[in-house]
């Protein structure tokens, strides 16, 4: 790869204009729910959709070919069937097309032939004009009008995180997912066969991009692996770096080849890379997620060291186990704030030890307030994880308490926000779904109604403990690890999970 | 403890009448939303409640003691707080009542005194009254009438699988969870400090219970751990049995210590269980519900290759990493499979190999249809896991398309079904939530109904491929394991999943 300094990243994520080639009429296919997709998103420029069959698109003007388009395009977007992407791409190039994302499939991932319309589209490119993909669903970037095929109802509010990705699927399902939850994106490049601009590229430029706080990466197979090690080393040091490596399993490894024509890596190089880059090493998309949610909204000082409040003994126990399992702790109260507890809360079925169970199905928001008062206000404490079960709250059987039920759910929450603003430490909130029968709807309903309002209070939310945990023992991993450089996750004592051979055999 | 041979279990699953004692009229009580819940449910035979204070309870009459009861009681479930159970034990004792739940905490998990409080429950059950509990939720046996405290809303089907719980939170949760999942139960006990009967006794009866072909058990501390050991490797000959053993890491032994009074045991123990009784290990409540409907939904036959069906190459990789990491194989198809694949999709834009890509959005029901049927006809596949992304049936930007999408989304089900009949091999479903949106709760609607038209249809539905394939690998290493007594679960070979501290330090 040439360095890739000069690739005018601008241009890719603010165009002032666009022309999307092989658009079409078709909702059917992704290609026609893309330029629409683009309109109702709200992209603010000018755009052209190219189209030798159709006069008009989606409303628009139609053109034959790029060429043919009047004013000046900055972006590229190339939908046309792969045998036609490399002539679609020239005439970006004579154009002065500054930079082009190719959505379309059939290069490198489909053996010979397309590997030869591949070096094709490289041969181009280097001519002048940076290339996204191929085989990819291209860029979501809220504040230029830019969004993934086909989001477009995703957020137009930009945001603190980067998500570069291999898979055009993961990146609209992590992005999608990650919006619901209160995750605000600044830049998501689904990246593709990446012939052109690779992994090492995009990474370069978030490192430096003031949009950017927080690095999440879906990496199948990398293009230049070893630049790609160098620029993690340093923007670790400024940013946290999350990589979800796919494929190191066997089973996965081949899977990797079918989708990107990638060769994935040895197990052993992944396993240094984390070591020596201090990059967070992440498993599956929930993960990812959860992860982009603690660094977002849980301030970098933080210890291990938490305090769970919830309802039920089993909550205790699994919340003990799964906060000891990512390395963090749950350490006695001091005298003072177990006699707060004890004030708050009736003497037998519950527990005033840490985690603190509530014991009763729907506490009142008074004790609930004073509870998590008292798990704050704990010195040896760095964050509250509290959980509330939202079905207690909305069941129908409640009948004529529905309404005394229901303004005791709303001030449980504001006494979650109050007691978070008063103590200045984080508190985390579960809201386990707790209730999926198909009738049961309206739970669900109050249970992301729950979510919206603590997300827009900044209180991070997160549908179990254990992902609770894990998302918030990155966060303790990876500052830890920028102040004694030790390990940047529990997983560095996991070995085992590792093991590319996992079979019973 | 005493030999349990003589206890009478029908009388506390099949109870002609109960006596509730402390029952209630205020519903933000857990006596006040028993008794209710009971009524609700629907128990068939007398119910009397017991309370001095009141004339009446939810409208039926109450008595001021068990023994002002007219009619012989079959079952005592006794909610006064701790100090008054004694005496309330033993006019269910002196009544002739057959056997007592315990809801009440207070007990051993409180100290000195709910220990002497304890004992002297132990001292009246010995004298010939059967005790469940103290401190937990109570029995759901759908067949006898009787539900868990507070599940009015439980599904009045009874099913093949039981659960004991020490933990009556976790009890209720999985059960809810579980039954919205297809899952149905023939007995759930919450069993919670365990005085009298304990984990060891239910395993005794529910191994040779005909309603029950599958056990799962939630643990803090086992009361009779040689016994449950000896009992497990005798019921493991016949029918799974899951044991969840919580607090194996050393903040969850503490917990546990706090929630039931136990003591967890050493982490090499329970090693030591699993390895000499073929129970099968869990080690958390999702992985509880989706081992069970696995054991529940698929035949005991199946081997470990699977064929996975899936839009997205990103998908592709998730899915077979996730297989892999738990001992699953998804093998390259024979030819004549791979020419019916590529006779039924496009050439580019999806991958014919297992996994298979379908590549489109949303993809024709005859494709998905021939697709199936390819997968299901290889000789060399023994499960076949498909997932369907249902937000892009549903969504709203689809317009004058919703209608045919709607019945393009009917067809595509449908095909599920007629291939699972056809080929006689099973088909595992995963419908990803996809969009958790507050204002997309239609999306969430439809995916439960797509859920619940395959559970109807005897089709196994997971949340995501990692869960899918979790729950058929439990199936697979536990009929591989009754064959050749090699390993119950791919979790031998993770010995640092064990490692009860985790931390960072």
């Amino acid at each position: 790869m040439t360095s890739r300094k000069t690739v005018d990243f601008e241009a890719i994520f603010h165009p002032k204009s666009v022309a999307i080639v092989g658009a079409s009429n078709n909702r059917l296919k992704f290609a026609g729910l893309f330029v629409r997709a683009l309109l109702d998103f709200g992209f603010a420029g000018e755009v052209y959709p190219v189209n030798p069959q159709e006069p008009e698109v989606a409303g628009l003007r139609a053109y034959p070919t790029v060429l043919d388009i009047p004013g000046s395009v900055g972006f590229g977007i190339i939908t046309v069937p792969a045998a036609a992407v490399p002539r679609a791409l020239e005439h970006c190039l004579a154009k002065g097309v500054k930079a082009a994302e190719i959505l379309s499939a059939g290069f490198s991932e489909c053996g010979e032939e397309g590997r030869k319309l591949e070096n094709e589209v490289i041969r181009i490119a280097r001519k002048g004009i940076p290339v996204i993909g191929p085989n990819c669903f291209g860029v979501y970037c809220p504040a230029g009008g830019l969004t993934l095929m086909p989001g477009p109802d995703f957020s137009t509010e930009t945001g603190p995180v980067a998500l570069i990705s291999q898979s055009g699927g993961h990146a609209q399902e992590v992005a999608r997912e990650a919006i619901a939850w209160g995750v605000r994106f600044s830049k998501v490049v689904s990246y593709g066969n990446a012939c052109d601009l690779n992994e090492a590229d995009y990474l370069e430029y978030l490192a430096s991009d003031p949009e950017t706080a927080v690095i999440a990466a879906y990496i199948e197979g990398p293009r230049d692996g070893r630049r790609f090690m160098e620029l993690a080393k340093t923007a670790t040091e400024t940013k946290p770096v999350m990589v979800w490596k796919a494929g190191l399993t066997d089973e996965g490894a081949k899977a990797v080849n079918s989708h990107t024509g990638s060769l994935g890596g040895e197990e052993s190089t992944w396993r240094a890379f984390f070591k020596q880059t201090g990059a967070i090493r992440i498993e599956d998309k929930d993960e990812l997620i959860d992860a982009a949610m603690a660094f977002v909204r849980l301030p970098q000082s933080i210890g291990p060291r938490v305090a769970v409040v919830g309802g039920g003994g089993g909550m205790s126990v699994a919340a003990a186990d799964a906060c000891a399992r990512v390395g963090l702790t749950v350490p006695p109260f001091p005298d003072a704030v177990t006699e707060r507890l004890r004030m708050a809360l009736p003497p037998v079925g519950n527990s005033i030890r840490n985690p603190v169970d509530v014991g009763v199905p729907v506490v009142a928001p008074k004790v609930f307030h004073q509870v998590l008062e008292a798990a704050a206000s704990a010195p040896n404490i760095d964050v509250v994880i509290a959980t509330q079960t939202i079905h207690l709250f909305m069941s129908a059987k409640m009948g004529s308490l529905a309404h005394a039920v229901a303004s005791m759910a709303d001030e449980s929450r504001e006494a979650v926000v109050t007691v978070a603003k008063e103590y200045g430490k984080p508190v985390v909130m579960v809201l386990p779904v707790g209730s999926t029968e198909t009738e049961s709807l309206d739970i669900e309903k109050a249970r992301r109604e729950f979510r919206d309002f603590y997300v827009e209070h900044g209180i991070p939310v997160y549908p179990s403990l254990e992902r609770a945990a894990r998302g918030v023992a990155h966060v303790v991993h990876y500052y830890q690890w920028r102040v004694d450089g030790r390990r940047a996750s529990w997983r560095a004592r996991e070995p085992s999970a590792w093991d590319g051979d996992a079979s019973g055999a």
